[in-house]
């Protein structure tokens, strides 16, 4: 059978999600405990990769096995076998010929910065720490402005591979909560039918620089149309990105 | 002249905060950042004690030196030689007969838990996870059997060597938000004059056995009279803790 599963982790002791010599990641994680717990050679295919430090809340996998334990309870067997930064959070059987890549879906990104004169060190790991203070109501005037299709070749990071540059975003909101020990919790959430590589921490980098007055909102439709990576703002770090959630139509 | 400095960690890492031969302490790396900074033998004394694995947001300690830089601006010289799960949230001149211990203070703990199916791994360094539904409302009821002047013996660690368990809760409440990715977080908010050894978890052990329907919450008198460890709920795991604020009367 054919078993999709929701997997959540915190990527900061891997070098993401892609198999790689010599490195640690979580595909081969996965592959290994699988393997190892129904004495067969099992691979997984995930829905996307993620980077080296990226986090994930709801990266989407399957893999094909001979095993007759109920596809819903393998999450738990694999949970206690599993390293606990890693966890499964749902398991179930679905067609054989389902495959996460060749079918459209929308993917939602979170990117989370901390606002606070000194950062506190429990949320270094899973935010971006910035010690200015960042408007977030420009920042999300100027998030609108992504909202749509188009030409995101500003957003891309130049080595991408990716055969089209166009994509479409569905949602680009910027919101802020105060959180106790942390001072403010910025979240700049995005969703859309595809992302190219580093976008999102590019849409970060350049919210960022508005956020601080140093780009006007308005700047977006201007990088949008000049399809020039030099235009748009630095990467934001890896730590502060979570892959969200899946939607598949 | 004494500085006085507010300090925050992640203790993951450490074997607490106090000096301990062939382990990695925080109390260790500030006397050895000071005194590579200063060049001069600084020893931090400090307003209480963390045991391995509890966070701190606001410990105060002080020390000695001899320094010409401005008392403000040593935060600033520490935060760049410290590891980064280590940060000074402020420096400042005290009087040099100032002590930490010798004067009365408030103290503000928080114990975090996360219910949820499956724990984000996310908070997994941060929080206690459980996937028990806890009735929140049924634990701050039963916190407030705590606030007062009591002889907490019951929630005392057997091996203490304090010479009174007689202290006094000025607040204990329970509160829990929902938290995306992360299910509820629950906070259980102390503040005392005093906290015996492992007092805190043992208070949060024994308020999620009445989140979860073991014990009721008028259940609580009966212990703090028994004034018998075996008579409360167990440890709450040391992740869950973080010493929040002192006050200092």
């Amino acid at each position: 059978m054919r078993v999709r599963m929701t997997v959540a982790y915190d990527g900061t002791a891997y070098h993401g999600w892609q198999l790689q010599p010599g490195a640690v990641t979580i595909e081969e994680r996965l592959n290994g405990t699988l393997s190892e717990l129904f004495e067969e050679d099992i691979r997984v295919i995930g829905a996307s990769r993620t980077d080296s430090g990226v986090h994930s809340y709801g990266t989407v996998a399957v893999f094909d096995t001979n095993t007759r334990m109920p596809a819903e309870k393998i999450m738990y067997a694999l949970n206690q076998r599993l390293p606990e930064d890693i966890r499964i959070m749902s398991s179930e059987q679905c067609a054989d010929d389902w495959h996460p890549r060749h079918c459209a879906s929308k993917k939602t990104y979170l990117y989370r910065i901390c606002s606070a004169p000194v950062p506190n060190p429990q949320y270094r790991l899973y935010a971006h720490q910035t010690r200015y203070r960042l408007d977030v109501e420009r920042m999300n005037h100027a998030a609108q402005y992504l909202i749509g299709e188009h030409d995101f070749k500003s957003f891309c990071s130049t080595d991408s591979s990716a055969q089209t540059t166009v994509r479409t975003l569905y949602e680009a909101e910027v919101t802020s909560v105060q959180i106790p020990m942390a001072g403010e919790m910025i979240t700049i959430r995005v969703c859309g039918n595809g992302f190219l590589y580093n976008m999102v921490r590019i849409i970060a980098g350049t919210l960022m620089e508005v956020g601080v007055g140093r780009m006007e909102p308005e700047q977006i439709e201007t990088i949008l149309k000049a399809s020039d990576r030099c235009t748009a703002g630095p990467t934001a770090p890896a730590c502060g990105l979570t892959l969200y959630s899946y939607e598949f139509l």
